[in-house]
């Protein structure tokens, strides 16, 4: 381990420190420094005794941990939660499409994405991986948070509800990667929706800029029956088939979902080093069928956690995705022991930042890595006793329990409330469902 | 609806008030007012406007419900919250077991239970039906939280880990019955422990015993597939049939698990009035299965919900257990209207009451019934919008959003704080975990 320095921006004290690097090695009573956004030294506190801080959180009594990476999400679509519960997939896409085309703008993008990306940083998401029409609203409300964030543009082989005809499309793409690169805080994915709403020709027209651009793809596959039908109609074979058809299924790329894989398609894609984004809370919610999570990573597959949007989940709840994440492996298993809680923590920090393409950067506290980090307290009565920590966040913890979060080595929520002044976003979404609801009550 | 009176004990203003009675009457701007511990009225706030209260709650914003009744739960098992994870069930089942030999007392039977029925009264239970050893430490800790309780003597064909030989359990029961008959606060039940613990002699005695003191029986049944084999080895039958030769199978009977029925099973404990008590969580975490959940509702069984002990669970949070009942019975059923939210929360208040035989006095809002009720705030970010209380309540609520709790008209958790000091409960069951602890390192 790397020695304390004599000063430091941050000092985080007295946690039980969980590096999640790939020994799991844990400090019980452990600091953490850092200066410039990233971690400058992490250490036993009695090492730490002598530093200079300007700033210290005290983690007493708690568990201080990287940020999660939630690797697949819609935050704007907080504006549309729980519109369309309990009627059949077909029945809440058509209630979902329909508020989207009437209510979707840049400015409500804006505030739906603020409240959402608040939600999460107050869940202790640190980075996500965001899918979603008119991205520069999401990149300001990202800003805004504090939180990291990976946008891109959206493509979709039809006139979305942004109104893009596809060349203006691949324009905008072009323009929007040149805008951004380099933004701190910001990296970069191409987000083509999925094989069922894109022909063979334009996944591998986005395949080409992608590999031009330099940007790795995050793209829709195999999420649910009624999708397999679509593309097995569409493209004459399976999800992944046809994007690997499309030249997508290479290192770099992520899936979002990937429920329904055979075996050759798992192979395929722990060998082209494609990681895939498991999200239970809405693949539970719409019946889109239980992920093969534990043959994925016996196969050596990179996995890693998503919450997908409030449309779907309803919430951006990391914890509740861990704890369902390990249900349903072990639920589908028959095993107990089938997916152990340090492997599910591992899967919503480094695992999913190295799905992201931040492995190098993000999801573990090491000497050198950026500041993304929460302290869990485990004070209230569901964490007493506390047996193993990783038990504890995965199966008792909830976002309740976050008490500090810091993105980049800037605090974004302390003392469990939002740094980010969003109360004109909160005002902005409430408008949205009024006008929703009224509208609803009236048809 | 009753008239409200002119002066009440605490009226609640200015909530959603969901009534959970059978037409899921709903007050969107309501009012309830309490007087001796039960509810008085129940109207729009325009008629309570003259209503004088000795304390008024405000619960603008937010949702009142019926406080939630867990049908089934080993309080005191918070003990060994997580102790034992990761591993298959007969290495969880050792270990806890040895733990309990090792620990459990009528004072860490108190500690436990103080503080697990303080985290279920921060979560909005109101009720628990609590089955485990030493009791009385139960009832007392019961007592000292406020929260209503259904506890009972329990029975197990071996000298337990109370140390209590078959002749002796027999005498305690009628013993804790006769003591305990017309406590206020406190319903009883006998607690057989299972069909795979007792032979057919014993579960017969305590049939005969449940009638002459005219006290109803709640057992494990079908839960997991290794009960279902030593059921087999004992009785040669299935844990329903060896109950019902047995002459359980009644009007009153609570089933905790139920997981493992075939059609036969279901069509009985409907047509007998046999309730049972869903407990996803431990269900999930534990890898015994998915109850037959849709199953038992269509064929007109009770359904009620349980979080069972937290050494299985890991916490007792029937939020966590509504949203997982939910998503299990879509999973299982491949349509995501398989179990609507509304009908979720109705399991965990109107007919969890039933279930516990409580139906006439608890789970829902009327003028008469007990005054067990919470108050949800909805002002959180992962609340924010709402476009239907049942949908936020199961999809999107958690435990942190429950802001005041009340059984039998009095405050037991006020602005998300436990109003009774549980600090030396806490202490204690940290004492044994250390010693726990410190003995699993020196194995």
């Amino acid at each position: 381990m790397t020695a304390f320095p004599a000063r430091c921006d941050t000092l985080v004290t007295n946690g039980h420190v969980l590096t999640m690097d790939d020994a799991f090695t844990a400090i019980r009573d452990g600091a953490v420094a850092i200066s410039k956004g990233r971690i400058a030294a992490i250490g036993p506190m009695a090492e730490a005794a002598g530093v200079a801080a300007r700033a210290v959180i005290d983690a007493r009594g708690g568990i201080v941990l990287p940020g999660f990476v939630n690797t697949h999400c819609h935050a704007a679509m907080v504006l549309f939660r729980g519109l369309a519960d309990d009627r059949p997939l077909d029945g809440f896409l058509k209630a979902v499409w329909a508020a989207e085309a009437a209510h979707v703008t840049p400015e409500t993008v804006r505030a739906g994405a603020a409240l959402g990306l608040a939600e999460m940083a107050l869940g202790g998401v640190t980075h996500v991986v965001d899918m979603y029409f008119h991205p520069d609203a999401t990149v300001d409300a990202a800003r805004h948070v504090g939180i990291g964030l990976t946008a891109g543009p959206v493509f979709i082989g039809f006139d979305g509800i942004d109104h893009l005809p596809w060349p203006e499309r691949l324009r905008f793409a072009e323009a929007f990667v040149t805008r951004h690169r380099g933004t701190e805080g910001l990296d970069l994915m191409l987000m083509p929706h999925s094989a069922y709403t894109l022909d063979a020709a334009q996944l591998a027209e986005v395949t080409a800029l992608s590999e031009r651009l330099g940007v790795p793809v995050h793209i829709h596959a195999a999420e649910a029956p009624s999708e397999m039908a679509l593309v097995a109609a569409r493209h004459g074979t399976t999800p992944v088939r046809a994007l690997d058809r499309a030249g997508m299924i290479r290192p770099g790329t992520l899936l979002a979902h990937a429920v329904h894989l055979d075996d050759a398609e798992i192979a395929l894609l722990a060998e082209r080093g494609v990681a895939m984004a498991h999200c239970p809370l809405s693949n539970a919610k719409l019946a889109s069928g239980a992920a093969r999570l534990c043959d994925l990573r016996s196969a050596g597959a990179v996995t890693s956690l998503g919450t997908d949007g409030a449309a779907s989940g309803n919430d951006l709840d990391m914890f509740r995705t861990m704890r369902l994440a390990a249900q349903m492996a072990i639920l589908a298993s028959g095993a107990p022991d089938a997916l152990p809680a340090r492997d599910v923590v591992a899967m919503a920090t480094r695992e999913g930042a190295r799905a992201a393409g931040l492995g190098a950067r993000k999801g573990r506290l090491t000497a050198g890595m950026d500041a993304d980090l929460i302290v869990v307290d485990l004070s209230s009565p569901h964490l007493i006793p506390s047996y193993d920590p990783y038990s504890s966040l995965v199966y008792a913890a909830g976002r309740s329990d976050v008490a500090h979060v810091m993105a980049r080595g800037r605090p974004i929520v302390a003392d469990r409330r939002i740094v980010a002044d969003v109360t004109s976003d909160i005002a902005a979404v409430r408008a949205v469902a009024s006008s929703i609801s009224a509208s609803a009550l009236r048809a």
